[in-house]
């Protein structure tokens, strides 16, 4: 095929010396492999650092041309996959890869006492009759203290609202090689009614804190009975979480901040008279 | 092709009622195509619920067999793709990706109560003049308070002891959709001299904590000036964080739990009384 004759692919820049491509339209393999390499040569000569390409799932016939020209894995979601090549010879400044989930579990208390518990139809709990607290994965782009809040509406129809962040664990190869960090955070009821909506969920209901802080999988594990133990001491006023603020990235984006808001306390009332 | 010549691929049952199969060798399309075909109706007659495909990347050219065959991406690392495909007709329970990446940043402070910071090759900060504390991302596998200590090490040569989480922010679409939790960690110095190894650092060396805390990039910026306030708080003995304990996991993997050590040294003293 004649050089002159390939079209170019085009591409968007990023704000990092790269270029985007995004594929949107079926290709002829051998076609995207021509154009693909010439676009390439076209990049280089630009001094283009960083090229990606954004390739849904529904072109993964292109896949294999990619990694052919010299392209490798960055990430993927269901419905895509995202290549990467860096072009320059200076070090590879490509981000990494997310390598961690996030999860919640929420300890929410009423008026007497009692904890917000479930148990669910699936995973190691399973037909134990263990009362745990409820716990999900934070979605991306969910911000920790919405997932609490969503995870315990979905769980039990109760509404919540964010308290504190009184610990976090992490926790590695929890699926495959990827990390976990778990925040065990609390949360004040504001509807006590229980419906759950979630299939994982086989019942819920309100239980004396004794009473779950006695179950033998609290008690024969260090960190549940230590956690427990804090979420207890949360209760009577013996301790202190990150709770949460909100506030702006140096590049204007919303943020939540979390910490120590009772040390903290007149650090913020200070900015605040400021402000 | 006669449908009892085709060989079965070969697979790795996994704990959730699933199979893994790892390819390992070169296959022809056409060949893979429709052994994953036999494969798939003889594991959906076991009663088999997620398949997962690994697939080097050397065998990209499997890619698209696999995704005609019914599966969708699930995750990528540089150098291998992972498929997944639900059989039964129950409810979907493939764990979801990776979504947050993680990242530390580092308050060391000497005796003379001088901070240790950076000046950096690229990044926003770029020829500004700014002086920041050292920063970087933590690996897959790595644990948070590890990772502040290997990032202070190779941005500046200062050994260090992990203290304290100060305080964390999560913000969101810090890379394509995917998020970020940025923890802000105190360390203690346990060496002093300054020896930068890292491509990305002009420059290092221990300024007086007002210096930097009185520069514009610092007192311009709500996020920063809170956060640096907390720091020089702690330094002062007025705050405390989440230090961290090691424990274990209900499956006996190693772990961190991340907590308010202050508020919660009498439950951890009675801990260890019992042990």
């Amino acid at each position: 095929m004649d050089h002159e004759s390939i079209e170019l692919l085009s591409a968007v820049e990023d704000h990092h010396g790269g270029v985007v491509l995004n594929v949107e339209h079926p290709m002829d393999p051998l076609l995207f492999s021509s154009s693909l390499e010439a676009s390439i040569s076209n990049w280089s000569q630009q001094g283009k650092k960083g090229i990606w390409i954004n390739l849904p799932i529904q072109h993964s016939n292109l896949v294999d041309s990619a990694v052919k020209a010299g392209f490798r894995y960055h990430h993927a979601e269901p419905d895509y996959l995202m290549l990467v090549r860096w072009m320059p010879d200076s070090p590879d400044t490509i981000p990494a890869n997310a390598s961690h989930r996030v999860g919640v579990g929420a300890f929410v208390v009423n008026n007497k006492k009692q904890v917000l518990v479930v148990q669910e139809t699936s995973g190691k709990f399973k037909g134990t009759g263990v009362w745990k607290m409820p716990t999900g994965v934070v979605n991306e782009g969910e911000d920790i203290c919405e997932a609490a809040i969503r995870e315990v509406k979905e769980e039990t129809g109760v509404d919540t609202k964010f308290v504190e962040v009184l610990a976090f664990r992490q926790s590695h190869k929890s699926f495959f090689q990827k990390s976990d960090i778990f925040f065990v955070c609390m949360l004040q009821p504001q509807s006590f009614d229980i419906q759950s909506q979630a299939s994982e969920i086989v019942e819920a209901q309100w239980i004396p804190v004794e009473d779950y802080a006695a179950q033998p999988f609290v008690q024969e594990n260090e960190l549940f009975d230590f956690i427990t133990k804090i979420c207890i001491s949360k209760l009577d006023g013996n301790y202190t979480g990150f709770s949460n603020v909100h506030t702006r990235t140096s590049s204007g984006k919303s943020t939540y901040l979390y910490f120590n808001n009772r040390d903290a306390s007149h650090i913020l009332a200070s900015e605040h008279e400021q402000a």
